[in-house]
């Protein structure tokens, strides 16, 4: 803990998800003196289908 | 902002989720007084393995 | 079965509370088929001390 | 209601998930007093690659 | 990880929640094989007010 | 989108969570290439008699 979730369209690149984890742990870490070790970071990633804004889906769109 | 997730069975027709994302975002408009712009909804789809109610996954039923 | 959780901020009236779960119902059942009886609305309500966009939090705009 | 939530890196057999949401559906109904037959216990499987903590993903260490 | 979030009404008692936290523990570990010091139990508690079930909150029943 | 969740424990201060949405908004930005105007953060905070690991909450440690 702190448990942090990303929930975010699916298409991002494997280095992109790398990226991802470690600059949102230091924030993390940085901001709430929580220790590195116990933060983790869960990637949702969702489809177009599955996701939509103003009442349209983004496949949709 | 509101977000919101449904979550359901998987199975669901294209049809059935377009016409789920925009009902559900117009019932969020006329009760809440959000703007359509800022609702979203997020569709979560479970599977039959991975859900169980009264201790039975609905795939063990 | 289905399950909705509604992520919006505090302050909105019991009465719209009460409509919300009432119309975001029917509007699970209208278009996904589920029964009535089986839809499960959670409303989560965030303090603008504890949500943010663009990189600011609500209280701090 | 209850609703339980159980995330967890993917790779468990189907008899590890039936065992799970069986297991879990009982401690929930002896220790809170809810009945068995309204515990939902949803099981959310996460990638290696989209899970990390200390700053590195599972996929990269 | 795992983590099991278990998402009931409130009003449960302190010794009740010391309970589940212990059994989901150990049936998460029995069932899975996690070792235990890495299993996280979140309860998140529901206001009457902002669950509802079949249209209708639990407050309006 | 991208939507940001951070459970963590009560008890850090408002400076700590205006800094965490900023820095955990900028991490995002510039690993996933997302617009900032699209970064919501959520702070979700658990109470020590919420939040347990190993099987035993924190306000029992």
């Amino acid at each position: 803990m702190p448990y942090v979730t990303v929930k975010m369209l699916e298409g991002r690149t494997d280095e992109q998800k790398r990226a991802l984890v470690e600059k949102v742990t230091e924030a993390v870490v940085e901001t709430t003196g929580a220790s590195k070790e116990k933060v983790a970071v869960i990637i949702e990633e969702m489809s177009k289908n599955n996701y939509g804004v103003a009442g349209k889906r983004i496949s949709d769109q």
